[in-house]
């Protein structure tokens, strides 16, 4: 009653397709927690087992049971892809979605890689073996957590926007000037090449591939990371006073069951509008 | 009526030139709308083929295409700007102005590239060719967002000035500590070029390019990371503290209609001051 | 009477053990002062004398002093485990607690190292060396302060749990496609290296060991640093939302002696759920 | 009267030495502003000199000019000292003080270098001539501002000392940990060097001149990365929190005529306390 998100929508009587997307679906019943904690150890171990089959000694010495284990998640998430689309009321819709699309990509390749006689052209294989592993976007959907911040981020995000152009900008300023300055006889080949230098500069990464070796070049480097330095500030402080905002509107989002205000400091006992009294609340959960 | 910040003025009845003028620095016309986006597409794809032109490979292979391009973008920023000079009412504000400088700044390069017998003299023209991608400044223009950020920057920037002294005067310090420590032989060759290490690691970014090797090197040079490692949070508590409050300012700042003060909290129903009935707030934008 | 967290408890008649534990595990005695004062020295100069072992001049030329050291730290350490073990009312607590585990790692190796002739085997000699260093955890049983940090981080930790998931499956995606754009030949030899090779690009941190070298590299790890440099402003907004109001809830938590309700501002003087007169409230220490 | 931090003393009938105490301690006379400002002007040029004089092909070329330049600045600021020492009433008190030690040491070196015989031992006259360098300091009179920010640190200097012990720690476990598993053979060659690179890497410096090369040593490293990554935040969050707070403690520092109460919102019109009329507040300077 207190509680402002509603949970997922409780059925009275379902068929047995409904139960099924219950269980797959959502989180309530048993076995769908079953099921959900099953396929996330699946898409780990999988993501796990793509992985070492990029190391050659391993691809050598264990091809045959990567290719069994591969064989084995592929046909697993094929016959999960399947259930879902079958018992999604809107298939199309499914299909078209973030997660549809994820489960797809996470099984095709394997698909396109057995089909295609991938001898000739190594560099298609490769690319399909390795796109296997975003497999890992499947455990996205079990970041319940991430709302908070996927909220904060879009509530901040044409901040955000702006402060990227600015860094862009920035950058092309900085990278041409570096380039002007150094030339290509220090390595600043280029204007493009300059600005990935300058933004491995402004975000103090810093390889150290290219240092600039002329005294003008480093004073003019030294300013770049200064402002990096202390723009880094700047999406800091978006973030946080947007984060700030969002986990006080959670903390005091209190209604009046009377007149539906809400906004109640989280000590009112009487409404501020009406008077009415006021639930008690629940310690702020984070 | 809620709102606080007024939009741009409304012309009852107006001339060819203020029509003109209004679709070119104006945002509220279709027309204009038009136009913005018509220009910040041709900045972008100059400074582009800006970039390109920078590409040996690219420059050698696709001289006259480019050469054209630039040419033509030359000759529309031309046409921009004097149509610009010939809409304002104040000339002369606009052209001291920094916009109007960045515009002239975008095309006078090419003409004077142009003009200049470069054969001679190669760096002459490879700055004027590289200072024509400022052309990027261009569209600081549209950055309307930036405002808030501005407007912190400008309330922090005592503090922030303060920051950039107390690091440049650890940077001394640290940096002379190191060329007395480390000197010459270890790379450390003056104090001017300690400095710039000292910046280079208390920033974070760390290239590598130089590295302390005697033991008491290694110590200072830990001290200053570790000092840099925790500065860094001063601009950026600096920064969030000043937006949070920036912020929040924005949202509060409903007036009485009555005795015209403002600061009311989002969900007051009264002045607090005379007791009037306060408007109704819009949902929180930003 | 106005502070909130009870300090330790006051013992009416104790028997000499109590007295013992108190002057041990506690503070409030000089003699436990003292005794805590004692064993952080203790502690600081065996990790000293550990570190310097390590370093081959010194372990060669004073060899029998710091084994001397060495032995006369273990038997100290021993006692102040016997004691402890004494003392303590429930010694199987006391045994499986973390404290009772760093006290007992940090003897158990000299002993063992001493009974297993290590001659025929270096590592593991080396190893139990090692270990020993990590009796500067005990140094963890006197900051005190950091209670309030442990406290944020506990409020925090789910979002900092899906922060750091985020962190891992935005590495395996980028460091995925960099294996696959750049590929052996220039240093990403495999999947897991190309992830580590991300992870100390998203975190700024940028060795240069490895370094893209395609254009399609180099732009990915540029939106790579972008990413990283934006993100981490997340575990900081968290943790300054987190930890501001852990600051105000401290701050603010004064009780009502009437109706014993908490959270009344700083400033009140009547309790504004009773109407109770509060306590003057102590200078907000921290 | 609205103004809380009382001004400087406003003598009634001076002597001679208050007066010049005035103009050089003070900033309220015009005098005492030339003076600062010649002052600062004198420090900055100073410093430059020395540092110019540390470049060899300068130092070479222009020696008998910087060695001018010297000593007339060292000749200016031995008279500065000398009439500080003059018009101060309690000299040993200045002479103690920080600005005191600062002031000397900034002449002192030159004298010394002066008087020894430096020709036989060449690095002490390099440190002496270095040390001038520390002139800078002379400039931290200056920097007004940093009171703010000195007043945040000091309010959280504990939670910093706890936060720098933790660091401190886990650098030791880490070093320790890498030095136990990468060795000397990948330049580990020591548990304090393996703690210097755990350090360079937490801070995310990284500059690579030590690098792990084994799989673990990877895996390790990642850890640290990741936990300097996110720790970050920890002085960030304590010093966003704390300069938040400090910037509001000054905005609402208004003080009730009658009861003396400090504290009201900033558009309060009646002290809450005793009813009493506020005076108006000035709009919030920063």
């Amino acid at each position: 009653m207190s509680s402002t998100k509603p949970n997922a929508e409780r059925p009275q009587s379902e068929t047995r397709r409904q139960k099924l997307n219950r269980t797959i679906f959502g989180w309530e019943t048993p076995a769908g927690q079953r099921f959900d904690v099953l396929l996330i150890w699946a898409i780990c171990i999988s993501v796990l087992v793509l992985m070492l089959e990029s190391v050659d000694w391993i691809a050598i010495n264990y091809r045959p049971w990567l290719r069994a284990a591969e064989w084995a998640f592929t046909l697993m998430f094929t016959a999960e892809y399947l259930v879902r689309l079958y018992c999604t009321e809107n298939r199309w819709q499914y299909v078209k979605s973030f997660y549809g699309i994820v489960d797809l990509l996470s099984i095709l390749p394997s698909y396109l890689a057995f089909f295609i006689p991938g001898a000739n052209n190594l560099l298609i294989i490769r690319m399909l073996r390795v796109l296997r592993i975003f497999r890992i976007l499947k455990l996205v959907r079990y970041l319940g957590e991430a709302n908070l911040l996927m909220r904060t981020m879009l509530l901040a995000r044409r901040k955000i926007l702006v402060f990227f152009s600015s860094v862009l900008i920035l950058s092309t300023v900085f990278g041409s000037l570096m380039y002007m300055v150094e030339g290509a006889e220090h390595g600043f080949t280029s204007i493009p090449k300059s600005i990935y230098w300058t933004i491995v500069t402004i975000t103090t990464v810093g390889y150290g591939d290219i240092v600039p070796q002329t005294v003008l070049g480093q004073i003019i480097s030294a300013l770049a990371m200064l402002t990096g330095y202390s723009i880094i500030a700047v999406p800091t402080g978006i973030l946080t006073a947007e984060l700030a905002q969002e986990m006080q509107r959670e903390r005091v989002s209190r209604h009046c069951p009377n007149c539906t205000r809400a906004g109640h400091e989280g000590d009112a006992v009487h409404c501020k509008h009406c008077g009415e009294q006021l639930p008690a609340t629940a310690p702020s959960v984070k």
